[in-house]
C-alpha cells in the first residue's frame, strides 16, 4: 500500500479492545485506533481453545467445509454452554491477535534508480519462507524476498527497465499482465522469449503504454510459480491525472488462494493488514486477483463505488457492497469512508473467512477513525 | 415472497399435464396452471426408477459431477431403449411431482409489532430438522422456525428494533449484510459487540439507513452458521418510490448451497416454488447468495432486466437471460412476462440442477398464465 | 468460426520459430504466421520429458491442483538444471506443437436448405470418439460428429425448421437458450415436450425472434449430455445491421470443461486453433460458456471491448483484459488488432490452463499478423 505503512506504531490495537461483557458497548466507540501494536498473550486462551487452534492449518479449511463438526454441538445444554465458551475464545483469541505482526511484509513501494532517465526496477526471484500469519510459515517463491513482490508505480509513458534475475531452481519468465506492450516484452517463453534459466538474467524495457491497475508475474509453469508467489502490482498512474479520483490513500489490495491459504497481499487473518482511515477520507482500493477462485469482497458499513475495470475507467461507475472478484481481474473502487468504526472486511465465500475455531484467511479491517 | 403465497390453492398442478405422447403437444398451451396440487403418485414410476431415486441425496450429486454413468449408457440396442425409459420415468417423476408441497416455507413476511413508533421484529434462532423436498430432511438452523429467516420488509427511514433470541447450542450474532448501520449494530463478535451466548438475547436497534434488496445473517461461525441457515432478507423501500420501477410482483429469491444441498429459498426441487404470474405482468425479483459459490440464474423464455445491484439502482440497466450471482451479491432484475406457459428457472451450473435421476436442487419455473 | 478456416495451409507453424537462444529475439518478429503446419517431431524431445508427457490426461490436472510437485525442484544445484531443462523442454515440446492438427473441427458453418423459405437445418445426435489434442480421444456426444456441433447462423425473423434425430441410447431434447420461442419449442423435457426417444427425430420449427449470440443443447439428463458434447452455437444476425460494429472477422469461441477436459471448441491445447487477424483488423469474439465453472479470459497485448451480454447490446460498452465469464452466459467483445504478433489468450484460473508439463486446456493464440 503506497500510503499504508507496517503495523508499527501506526495502527490500532484492536486487541487492548476491552471485552468484558459489562462495560463492552458502552466502551465499543472508543476501541478503534491508538497506542502500539500489543500481542495477544497465548496465556489468555484457555486450554481448550490452545489445543484446538493447533489444529488449524494454513491453508484454513478446504474449500467447501461447512467449518463445522456436530460433535461439539450434540453435547447436553451445561456441557453445552461450555463448548459455546471455548468456541468463542478460539474466535476472540483471533481477532485479538488481530493485527497481528509478521516477520516480512510484501507489496512494499519500490523506488526505482534512474539510470539516463529511465526507471529501473531490480528483481531477483528465489525460494523463501513465507510467514503468512504469526508463526505459520509456508514455503514459496517469492521477488526479492515479498509476497507480494514490490510494488511497481509509475506513469504512462515512462521509460522502465526491469532487471529479472532467477535464482530459483526452475527456469521463468515475466508478464507484464494488463500493460499493452511490443510482444517481445510480454513475457510468455517460447512464445516471445526463451525461459530465463536457473542463474540466469533478462531484461525487459519499454515505454509504459496504458494507465491502470495492473499486474506483473511468471508467465512459466506460472499455476505453480504464481501460486507460490511470483506476483505483485505494476500501477500505472495516468499521464493526465485530471480523470482521476481525488482519495486520500490509494491501496493495492492482492487477493490469492493457493498453496499459502487464502491470503490479502500475501498474509491470512490475523496476520492481515487493516486499512485505517481518518472519517472523510476518500480511499481507493486497487483490488487483484491472483488466484485460481473467485472472491466477493464485501465491505462492511460503507458501499464501494466501482470506477475501473483492469484498468480502464468506467465511464458509468456503479455502487455495491459486494464485488465478485475473478482470478486476472482488477477492479479499482473508491470508498468513502464516513461511517466511524471497526468494520469487517471480508471475501464473503465464508470458508475463506471463517471456521469454527475462529476468523482466518481473507479477512481484514477497514478502521475509520473520528 | 411478498405476494406470493404457498403451495396451496393457488399454483398450477403441472403433475396434472398430460404425457402420453399421443396428445402432449395438442394439449401444451392448456398445461399451464389450476387446479389444486395433486401429489404424484409413486406407484406410476417403474421399480428401476424408485430404486435408483432412493440414491438421490438431499445434496444432489457433488459439484463437478456430470451426473452420469456410462453403465447404463453401454447397453445393447434393446436394453438401450429399456434403460432410456427408465431414465425418463425418473426424469418424469420429479417434474410431475412439481411443485411438492413440504411441511414448511420460509421467506414469509413478517408483520413488525409498532412499539411507541418502533417496528419491532423478533427471531429465535433454533436447531431444526428442515424439510428441502419430500421427505428429505436436514438438519438445519432456523430463524423463528424457517429457512430462510422470516422476510423483514421496511422503508427507508424506519426505527426498527430486532430482538434475537439464542436458543442454538453456540454462540450467535446478526450482522445486517448491506445496511449502512452505526458501528455497535453491525453484529460481528468481539469486533462490535460480545456474542450472544445460548440462551441469552440480544436486542438491535437502529434508523434504516440505504434502499435496497439486503440480507441479515449470523456472523458467528458464519460458515457453519449461514450453512445450515441462519439468514434471510431484509428489504428496504426506498422512501421515495418515484424511481422504482412499476411492477406487479416483488420476489425474493435466495440461493444457497451448502449442507442443505443446492436450494432456492430453502427448498430443492421438486420443492421449489414456481412464480406464477399473469400474461403482460412484471416482476420484480430480488436475488440473493447466502452460498458458497456462484449461481448463474438463467430464466427461460424471456430476459432479465438487471435494475440494481446489492441494492444500488444501476443508472444504466442491462439485459441478460443468465445472471451470474456470487455469494454475498444481490442483484435486482425485472422481467416483463410476455411470453405465456411454463418456462424452466435454473442454475445453469448444471451439475447444480439435473442429474441422471432427473432435475433437483436450483430448478424453479415461471408460469406467465394466459 | 464463420470467417476462419481450418488450419491447413493458412495459419502459422509456430513450430517453425528459430528456438537457440542466441537467434531467438532477434528474430521474433519473424515467427508470426506462414507456411503449412509442421507437426513437432516427439523426437526433439528428452526421453525424460517424454515420459512425463504420457502422465498428461486429457483433462489434465484437477481444478485446485497447482501443478507442481515439489521432488524435481528440490534436487542440488547442477540436478537442478537438469530438472529445470527437461520442464522447460515439455513446455517447449507443447508450444511449438501448435497449433497441432487433429482429425476434425466442430463449430463449422453450417448452410440451411431452403424448403419454401423456411431454412432448414438437419442434427443428428450420436456417440462418438473425440480427439480434443493430437492422440487424445475422449468419449462424445455430437451433433453431426462435431463438438461444438455446427454453427447455425440465421437472421432476426427468419423462419427456421431443426429436425433432430436422436441415435443416443439415452432420450434427449433440444433447448435453444437465448431464443425468446414459443413455449412449446422450448425443448424442455416434461415441460414443453416428451423427451425424443432413442432412433426417434424431433422438428422444431419457428420464427427467430431475437438477434445475438446464442446456444443450442441439450435439455435432457443435461449435465451429461451437455457436458459430452451436445452443444452449440445459434447466432442471430439484426435485421437492422446500422447498430452492428463493422468487423472483419466474427469468431464464436464456446469454452467447456467437463469430461472433455478444459477445451475452446472442443479442442484442447496445443489442439485449439488460433486467431489469426492482420494488423488493423476488428475482430468480434461470441464467448460462451458450455462448462460448469467460470473461466476469465485473458488476453494479452491487447484489450476487450465488451459490447454485448447475452445477445443484448449493451448501451454503454466497457473494457478489459479479462472477462470473467459464468455457466451458461455469452458475451460479445470486439479487439482492436493494432498490436502485432503471437498473443497468448487464456483462462486466467491457471490451473486450467498450464502445469509443469506445459501448457495445456484452455489456452490458445491470437495472431496479429504485419
Amino acid at each position: 500500500m503506497s500510503k499504508t505503512t507496517s503495523n508499527d506504531g501506526m495502527l490500532a490495537t484492536l486487541s487492548e479492545a476491552p471485552t468484558s461483557r459489562r462495560n463492552f458497548l458502552r466502551s465499543a466507540s472508543l476501541t478503534a485506533v491508538g497506542g502500539a501494536l500489543v500481542a495477544c498473550g497465548s496465556s489468555a486462551a484457555p486450554a481448550a481453545a490452545k489445543q484446538a487452534a493447533t489444529v488449524t492449518q494454513a491453508g484454513g479449511p478446504k474449500p467447501g467445509a461447512t467449518g463445522g463438526t456436530m460433535g461439539p454441538h450434540d453435547t447436553a445444554a451445561g456441557a453445552g454452554v461450555s463448548a459455546a465458551d471455548a468456541m468463542d475464545a478460539m474466535h476472540e483469541k483471533g481477532i485479538k491477535a488481530f493485527p497481528a505482526k509478521t516477520a516480512v511484509y510484501g507489496n512494499q513501494p519500490m523506488p526505482p534508480k534512474i539510470v539516463k532517465g529511465v526507471k529501473v526496477f531490480e528483481l531477483t526471484a528465489a525460494e523463501m519462507q513465507w510467514e503468512t500469519a504469526p508463526e505459520q510459515f509456508v514455503a514459496a517463491l517469492a521477488y526479492n524476498g515479498q509476497v507480494p513482490g514490490p510494488q511497481i508505480r509509475v506513469t504512462e509513458g515512462d521509460r522502465v527497465r526491469i532487471v529479472l534475475t532467477n535464482k530459483l531452481k526452475q527456469s521463468t519468465a515475466l508478464h507484464f499482465h494488463g500493460l499493452e506492450l511490443p510482444n517481445d516484452q510480454d513475457g510468455v517463453p517460447f512464445i516471445t522469449q526463451p525461459p530465463i534459466k536457473p542463474g540466469e538474467s533478462h531484461t525487459y524495457e519499454f515505454v509504459v503504454p496504458n494507465a491502470g491497475s495492473h499486474m506483473y508475474h511468471s508467465h512459466h509453469n506460472a499455476a505453480y510459480q504464481v501460486g507460490l508467489g511470483l506476483l505483485g502490482a505494476f500501477i500505472v498512474e495516468p499521464k493526465d491525472k485530471s480523470q482521476e479520483p481525488k482519495v486520500d490513500q490509494d491501496v493495492v489490495f492482492i487477493l490469492n488462494d493457493g498453496a499459502h491459504g487464502y491470503t490479502f497481499n500475501g498474509k491470512s487473518f490475523p496476520g492481515t493488514q487493516p486499512i485505517v482511515a481518518k472519517l472523510g477520507q476518500k480511499v481507493r482500493i486497487r483490488y487483484m486477483n491472483e488466484g485460481m477462485m473467485i472472491h466477493p469482497m464485501h465491505l462492511h458499513g460503507m458501499h464501494q463505488t466501482v470506477i475501473a475495470k483492469d484498468g480502464w475507467p468506467l465511464s458509468n461507475p456503479w455502487k455495491c457492497d459486494t464485488l465478485n472478484i475473478a482470478p486476472g481481474e482488477r477492479w479499482d473502487v473508491v470508498v468513502n469512508c464516513n461511517n466511524p468504526g471497526t468494520w469487517a472486511f471480508h471475501c464473503h465465500i465464508l470458508p475463506h473467512a471463517e471456521s469454527d475455531h475462529g476468523m482466518f484467511g481473507m479477512v481484514t479491517a477497514l478502521v475509520v477513525q473520528k
